[in-house]
């Protein structure tokens, strides 16, 4: 097995933001689209990370995607605006809808920005920490394309909708938080299908919407989300303020950027946050966090090699550890890289 | 099997109003609380419902709730209000705190209420109609007792945190959801014991933090929250919005209601409301709740005798159904009431 090349976060950025000005973006946009995909590769997320270069890059070459669009940003009242991404990268998108929710949050306390006319915008930690850095704690949802069945239902109507959290620790790690809402990825079950080994029947379903422990049968069904009911409930909750109510598509009016990857998508997401300066100080946030934290971790683990964490310490630890290391980055994104940026060698 | 005795909404909030007052409550708080509970017990939610009259009303007597309260509300920033509840009974400093973020919210398009000094405020589902009869979505989030180990550990750190979800649908039901953090509750743990029936191995641990199949086992240790790692996650995040920012109590910081009676729980909810009012007008919003129920409860069901729903119609139907044939009370809650109340024959 071939180690994955490591790259400095300095050389990944280069080559990302020369790639998406190749790809038409203004540089300042793409620089802002560079900066969460690098920070999710930092995390280890390297599925939502430059790997996306590859969709995102399709679809910018067939017009599926807007390379310059001409985002709006209506403030409908005080504490609430409407983001209107017109087309754009996700990630463009979701920075300007970010920093549109902090603007506001900053004046009131709290803030929403709804957002429309987007498409997928990475994973929700960088967005999460970003806020955090600045003293906000983060709601942020956004709608997908449906991979899973409503609860009881036979066919994919509801999307495995992200929701995340982030909450600032001055001086500490935040603590972030960004679920999907099925109890697996897909590739879990990929995986065990492999290994020709059961699954639990709580991981999916199969055609017929009946849950399953045959992974081949998972695989031509749908996603079960945590919880059953529960989850079912939560993604479609999260569908409603992400796309219902910021006006985007919702539910099967997502157009799947794999089946039709020329159409723009109409994604929707929505950025809640809160202000915490206005809650107390810095130290009096501080110490609470670090004590919330101590009271957790503190709990005996039920086995000595995984002790007890809080969210986002794994993705935060990586970064950090990359940052000193370097990125890894599988050989297939270097290429892509390298392509689109012509940059490099290959 | 004795039916349990059925008694009219009016009736019931009647005999609670007079139950409250005699327990030191000033008759327009008395009201309030009552009106929450007879909610809950209309939607069938009878375990957050009058039956609650058990424990408020012995903590009312021994002062471990302040019956006569100051609460206060402080506006921190234009959309943000911090409230103190003084300890008063949990669902008068809920309505307090729904009002004052509604009024914010109004205004502001989004508000946020932070709600420290409060005690066990019923379910979130009443909240959440009323936010939503008035055009307002809704996000609300309480912590509580800890009875969950964090994910990996070995002891109750956690509570089993409510976080619920509204979304007015004008001219039709609005969708209400309103989860607790286990897989199920600690009553279909204790069912399965009295049957002889083994668990699946993800509703609980044994007291060690081991998932177990054995029910009594599970009885002995810690609820799981949906989807393992991730429920454990959302359940300390609704601690962090709910109790941790609001300078209410938290995670084993909180007094259990049953092991201390007589001491303040200094329980945290959080209250964020969208007036979506200034998103699009009554029609836009029907027409596009109408088309989102439709397109969910159009799936075909896995099981024809169980089609898909969305969250809230079990509890409207059971709402409109006990409204015209009279509320069903469990004959214990009934004696609650007329003891208290003395109005009855009990």
């Amino acid at each position: 097995m071939i180690e994955s090349p490591r790259i400095s976060e300095a050389e990944l950025t280069h080559l990302g933001i020369e790639a998406f000005c190749r790809l038409g973006l203004p540089r300042g946009d793409a620089t802002e689209v560079v900066k969460i995909l690098v920070m999710a590769d930092l995390f280890g997320l390297s599925t939502h990370g430059m790997s996306r270069l590859e969709s995102y890059g399709e679809r910018l070459q067939i017009g599926g995607i807007n390379p310059n669009p001409k985002i709006t940003v209506e403030r409908v009242a005080a504490a609430m605006v409407k983001v209107n991404g017109d087309n754009g990268v996700g990630p463009l998108v979701g920075m300007r809808s970010l920093e549109a929710a902090m603007e506001v949050a900053a004046e009131c306390g709290i803030g929403i920005a709804l957002t429309r006319g987007s498409n997928h915008f990475g994973p929700i930690s960088p967005y999460a920490l970003l806020a955090a850095e600045q003293g906000f704690a983060s709601m942020i949802g956004s709608n997908a394309t449906t991979t899973i069945a409503p609860w009881g239902g036979t066919d994919a109507r509801l999307g495995n909708s992200p929701l995340g959290f982030g909450v600032p620790n001055p001086g500490g790690n935040p603590f972030l938080l960004d679920m999907a809402m099925s109890v697996v990825a897909r590739a879990k079950i990929r995986d065990a299908f492999k290994q020709g080994r059961e699954i639990p029947n709580t991981w999916g379903t199969d055609a017929k919407g009946f849950p399953t422990t045959d992974p081949k049968a998972a695989l031509d069904g749908f996603l079960l989300p945590v919880g059953g009911h529960k989850g079912y409930g939560l993604a479609l909750m999260v569908d409603i303020f992400a796309g219902l109510l910021s006006n985007a598509a919702y539910l099967t009016h997502i157009q799947s950027w794999q089946d039709a990857p020329a159409e723009p998508q109409n994604l929707g997401h929505f950025f809640i946050l809160l202000d915490t300066k206005k809650l107390g100080s810095t130290q009096w946030l501080a110490q609470r966090m670090t004590d919330f934290a101590q009271i957790l971790t503190d709990s005996p683990a039920a086995d000595a090699e995984h002790p007890v964490i809080v969210p986002g310490m794994i993705e935060l630890t990586k970064m950090a550890e990359q940052r000193r290391l370097g990125i890894k980055l599988s050989e297939d994104t270097l290429q892509l890289l390298k392509k689109h940026s012509q940059l490099g060698d290959a």
